[in-house]
């Protein structure tokens, strides 16, 4: 079992470039939001919470992306997110932006380490982000 | 009777500053995505149709922003559109970011003109988007 | 006498839109860089020791922007900052984009107030920025 | 014998994220004004020419990235661009991002294909970008 969470978007002006598609940096902007998204749906005092007030920092530490098929603006897509390995002080996220009828546009591989904002050194992963990230059935069994 | 329009979000982590607050070009971008979601709402081409299809530019010419307040990473707000003026190429709408409780944070006075994208030279509103810009009540009454 | 402060810079892809002429709100940020060049070439500390040392907050207040011509990628512009007034807790400057032959594109006023990044309240401009906004020879005949 | 480039460049407010620290989509945005900036010194009509007159696109396909270290607002940075691989119709280059010491900060491995604008479909890379990629001493060897 696992742990995912989509939200549906529809490609804007400001994220496409003079060829008129997603800019693609700016998947990158979709896919940090989609994270927010997320954690702010699981955890109680949400991703500005553990930024603002925990002063826990979630950088990025590795990232692989194939970009498989343009998206277009005005086009409407899925933004995926899969939770795929819980460690010590990182955890690694499947993310995905696929059309409508579940074309693949874009797949990525990202590992985001837990560090404090006071050091920047990691830390690690705060129980209230722990839980988040491991499904009740999985913890149960473990 | 006026034409109005809005949207609620919540101001994310990637469009914030060092300061922890908006970081204020990013106002602009959203208000960009309103007018887009607005115009969606009443175009049946849509935005991107405008833009790709019919190759309509809407440039903006004239831009005059308050910022009474800042806000902060995981705020919620509203964004609000009111069409204030129709004129032959251009017209005027009045934006505003407010807090869920009304609280204004920012409010803008911009003027749009429309273009062809050819030429970028200023062309006649186009019908479509004139029907849009104009209530029912208010053409019947011309 | 007055103040003034311009940089020379390549309007790039990442700057323009699906219209391919820059993204308006891109503008802002090419001026906040502006903004921050102009106070590195003159406060010792840099911007970055006002914000992340001193904890000074220096948020926009108020905007007005005429946007006279397009700029198109891989224009060569000149931005333009000239100091034009200096308050006790605000200061206000123009700003401007242009072609390399000295059309313009694009021109603003801006008030800027200092803040307290712990409160987010107005406090008086910081003598190191004051010294910079208010030029030598005016400053002796004061 | 390779293909290297090179730029200065100092992280401003704008690219920075509430932790203090580069937001990291930007980083692509850096890098794609490195790329951009590259060609230019390059290829005679420059990227603005291969985009917009001769209606070459230039997407990413494939990226793996390394953040090794955070870089602050303020930091002095250089940008390195070395052309790794050169196939028919996309080409792959290193990107990096070290301190004024050479300590890396991030390290980027970036595969581009060319395409045309109209259909989006993949193209042989274009001659005068193709005389770009490959140095003086390789072509006469070859």
């Amino acid at each position: 079992m696992t742990t995912t969470f989509e939200l549906r978007h529809r490609i804007r002006f400001s994220e496409c470039d003079p060829a008129g598609i997603v800019f693609y940096p700016q998947y990158f902007v979709l896919f940090n939001d989609l994270v927010e998204a997320w954690i702010d749906s699981v955890v109680p005092i949400g991703y500005h919470g553990l930024i603002a007030t925990r002063r826990i920092g979630m950088p990025t530490v590795r990232l692989e992306v194939d970009f498989k098929a343009i998206t277009r603006m005005g086009d409407d897509v899925v933004l995926v997110l899969e939770v795929v390995r819980v460690g010590s002080k990182s955890y690694s996220l499947a993310l995905s932006c696929k059309g409508v009828e579940g074309d693949l546009r874009v797949s990525a591989m990202q590992t985001i380490v837990t560090t404090s904002l006071q050091t920047h050194a990691a830390i690690p992963i705060p129980d209230e982000l722990r839980c988040a990230l491991i499904p009740q059935t999985q913890r149960n069994t473990q």
